[in-house]
């Protein structure tokens, strides 16, 4: 699934790096590439990530989706790497130009990001998390995923993971359709680059639509459940723990989370009925 | 290591929250918390992040060196929490007044987030590479800190982790003396939080000057290398894997960085004469 260098066929996104190790003695290893990404519009800085280099289009996709300044790839004009290939650092900014006649909603951009400032002290922490939740998107109704589905998922990310193979420094998702096909799958340094990235290799690819788990390697934190909902996926996996306002904002999306996908376990918060049940396994309730 | 509840004695930063096991079924579990914290300063809002309630101060304080805006605590007059305990979402804004005198050089946070908008497109990627370089700090020469010392450090980071024990969903971080003594510990959903907790705890007890080893739950990316550089700290370790930058960083910086720290193993990245080495483990060309 990850791209390949044209010359050396190593998948992109490791280098090697001097190394002492103990006990075994000095020599070289590969690393997980990490640089920075700029992502402009018409030369202004509108984010910068670290990231690892591969797939930036995807990335940058993804991650207006995710902040609510596309809602499709058709928004986009055009995505290029600033400079020309060969120049040295070439790679590390990506003009976005949006489609003629589509303009970025900034504004909201810029809400969700500094907050109210004008909002009374003392309450506006909670009205930040008030903001967070109201400003959340609910998913439309889908089929039910089987369980067995996201249980698979885990296994199936694993095979994904060529940089992590070598390096053990990125975090992977994947994006599955309801019977567990694979339909993007993508690693990065960053867990928030790794699902920018799957999401905008979906939306590029037209199959967003068919996307109906989104499979993460790291911790199921806020940003993941936004990013889903953002997203329209019904089903956040992760083999690690979630936290409490990723649970809160699955429950008001519309979303399952389903954490600690370890074989055959598993821990669902938020809306259980994204997700179908086989006859004996616990039923709320039951 | 980690505050308690007045009233219930619980590790703070935990909560509660329904979940459906399998095969175990229905009930509730511990999730680590997350909420926002707003950092602000005269009413504007500095940064905004997404962290487990619990020593905001030294999250703070923390935050502050690591953005290059403080050089001490005392350049801090007073931080305190937005309106009045008992309020509604009281604790998620925290007000960040300087010392009398001082005044936060914020051109130089300016720069670093958002790079030098007029650099000519193309060769921006590497500029900001460069400039990332540049801007760190290298760390001034300190006594040699035992491998041994580094290797106890996952054990020792383990009995700290009151929250990760009940929820799975934390990081921790914890700052050691040359000696291996346990100067701060913290817990946090984000490991970013988690570094600057300690290092912020580290400054308000005086205790920085004396640690010596950073010691991560989570991978070392370019970011905690950076901040262990701000805090003047000469090792930093972690049981998991590195990245390009950090490895780059921390040579630049005059760092060791410690990865892969499992049980007598280790891979020693940067400057390694941050260590000492006992007799039969490898040195360079030895």
């Amino acid at each position: 699934m990850s791209e390949r260098h044209p010359g050396t066929g190593a998948p992109r996104g490791v280098e090697r790096r001097a190394v002492l190790k103990v006990p075994a003695g000095a020599g070289d290893d590969a690393v997980a590439m990490e640089e920075p990404l700029e992502l402009r519009v018409q030369g202004e800085v509108l984010a910068v990530t670290m990231r690892t280099p591969g797939r930036d289009e995807w990335l940058a996709l993804g991650f207006l989706l995710s902040e609510g300044l596309i809602r499709s790839a058709a928004d986009v004009g055009a995505l290029a790497h600033c400079g020309r290939p060969g120049d040295e650092g070439f790679g590390n900014a990506l003009e976005v130009t949006p489609a003629p006649g589509y303009r970025f909603p900034f504004d909201r951009l810029e809400s969700s990001r500094r907050g109210t400032i004008a909002s009374a002290c003392g309450v506006c922490g909670r009205q930040r998390v008030d903001d967070l939740m109201a400003r959340v998107v609910k998913v439309p109704a889908g089929a039910p995923v089987p369980l067995p589905v996201v249980q698979r998922g885990p296994e199936v990310l694993r095979h994904t993971q060529a940089i992590f193979e070598q390096t053990g420094g990125t975090h992977a998702a994947a994006l599955l359709d309801v019977g567990g096909e694979v339909l993007v799958a993508a690693e990065d340094v960053g867990r928030h680059n790794a699902v920018d990235k799957v999401v905008g290799g979906a939306l590029q690819k037209g199959l967003l639509s068919r996307a109906a788990v989104l499979m993460v390697s790291g911790r199921a934190s806020f940003e993941m459940v936004q990013k889903a909902a953002m997203a329209r996926v019904g089903v956040l996996a992760s083999v690690s723990a979630p936290t409490t306002l990723a649970v809160d904002l699955a429950e008001r999306a519309g979303l399952a989370l389903v954490a600690f996908v370890r074989g055959s376990s598993a821990a669902i918060y938020g809306t259980r009925d994204r997700l179908a049940l086989h006859a004996g396994q616990p039923r709320e309730g039951g």
